[in-house]
């Protein structure tokens, strides 16, 4: 099942349930009337959305009208990020010139969750002295999980699957990271692609609780990464475990995969730029692709192996702020 | 004024406005159902809740039934958690080992918020081992602030001012802190003194941005601490302004002071027990001052010089998960 939120004028939009193929839609209705509101009452919604999809399928709904799309859940309660791709994570370190990370552990942190940007909405930054860079990710929507929960029952609590553009501002992220507090500054507003999906729908496309198809990064209508999600070092379940060490963990929390980035970089390309300047810098000392300029547009699709595209696309300008 | 929260059965509560005493109250009735509601709509809301407040003054209202009272901000979209006591800075980075921090720049993370425990809700951890510890501090709530504010500007935007316990796991903290990534295990809910408080109910205790006033920390009833909030190195205009730099801030945003923290410390003693544990190394070589166990008592109230505790006092026991 697919599922969106159309712009209403209130601060969570309207739920809408979208077609297999994402050319039909219906309303929620008043029962459900945003993600969130469904996503604290699952096991109530489900079926009421599942019977929605159904009615799509038999051909039932209205043409989806794109412009309308915003993140499929517009704000949360928590945003937790995880770096579980572990190519990305030692390129990084060579970047941030950092001390080796225990690989033992996910790394997470906890980001802004009151605003994810829509899939066009332009993204806007202060200055482009701050080294503005994206990062292509997956990231999964759970159930309210409560503190405790191993990493078997982890998997049980995930809802949906998106695909989630984290907006990083490169000159901050050392500064923050080297304080040991995580970053806030270096960490503005995520974007989101406009379909959550459920788990089933990606099929064969999800195994072993990862999202394992092909992120296409494009900047400036350019090829810039073509990176699987199937090379997480942990799992999702694994990171929503993590997360419910100490907490419960609210429903509606998303929890991100990180970077995606693949061992053999060489012929994927990256998802950020960063890390592309982490391996120029490891192969001729020194980095030669700039940062993002105002006016740039960076455009993120997964991919299926037939071409499907289950989170449709994220396209967006950088703007000034 | 003076502002808290009863338990309603709903996740935001019911919004009440005090009487400057603390003894009665008026449900701030429909329009206003939860303080986040009106923090969001902070210029309509003013007036009305002044208006009770001034019948309160005249009589009006019912006694305060301090059983229904619950953290006054019981859940936010973000909370960012400042580290503004240099004395704090300094003693925990010999704890943990940490390299000297930049003292340019306020220290600052990005928190759980998706709740607030009350001021005598039990504070529920999975372990002791895990090194259960307080931290007394003093915290704003602002309304929303654009990206970019400047200092000046910032102090502008804080409405409401706030007492803080904020719950750290001490055996976490440095392994999540050495990532750069900042805590999440090691940073469960934080709880609220009863009150919130409009920055003009403290007088001459709020002064540059900061709660000049003494905050006293019982551990099973005997005193921990009794530190003054005046000695932030930055002042909560200058957090609020710091935490504005790259992102709006989403109103009803939660900014913390961090563990408040003197100089003269050989007197005042400390608002957390790792700082006194640090103390103690430095002195003597090794820590002596235990971590909490389950049944422990924290109590904390920010008292003025005449005795007043305008935000009431936290009496939380550590318990069980």
């Amino acid at each position: 099942m697919r599922l969106a939120t159309y712009e209403n004028g209130l601060p969570d939009g309207e739920l809408i349930v979208v077609s297999g193929d994402g050319e039909r839609s219906m309303s929620a209705g008043p029962k459900w009337p945003s993600l969130l509101t469904a996503i604290e009452s699952w096991s109530d919604a489900l079926p009421d959305l599942r019977s929605l999809a159904d009615r799509l399928e038999a051909g039932d709904g209205e043409a989806v009208v794109s412009e309308k799309l915003r993140a499929p859940l517009p704000r949360s309660w928590q945003w937790l990020d995880g770096s579980a791709f572990v190519t990305h994570g030692e390129l990084m370190q060579v970047a941030f010139g950092m001390d080796p990370i225990d690989r033992a552990r996910p790394l997470m942190y906890q980001g802004m969750s009151d605003r994810f940007l829509g899939p066009v909405e332009p993204a806007a930054f202060p200055s482009e002295a701050d080294g503005i860079d994206f990062e292509g990710e997956f990231g999964v929507i759970v159930d309210f999980v409560p503190m405790g929960t191993s990493v078997e029952q982890a998997a049980g609590y995930i809802r949906l699957v998106v695909q989630i553009n984290d907006w990083s501002l490169r000159t901050i992220a050392p500064v923050e990271m080297k304080t040991g507090f995580g970053w806030v500054q270096a960490k503005p507003a995520c974007s989101m692609a406009p379909f959550a999906v459920t788990p089933d729908y990606l099929g064969e496309h999800w195994q072993n609780g990862r999202v394992c198809l092909d992120l296409l990064v494009e900047r400036g209508g350019a090829r810039f990464g073509f990176v699987n999600g199937g090379e997480m070092a942990f799992s999702f379940a694994e990171l929503v475990a993590h997360a419910a060490r100490t907490r419960d963990l609210v429903a509606g929390t998303v929890i991100g995969s990180g970077t995606v980035s693949n061992a053999q970089y060489a012929s994927t390309g990256s998802a950020c730029i960063s890390e592309r300047r982490a391996i120029e810098i490891i192969a001729v000392g020194a980095p030669s692709t700039p940062f993002l300029q105002f006016g740039e547009t960076i455009r993120m699709v997964g991919q299926c192996s037939d071409g499907a595209a289950p989170f449709g696309a994220i396209v967006q300008e950088v703007a000034r702020a």
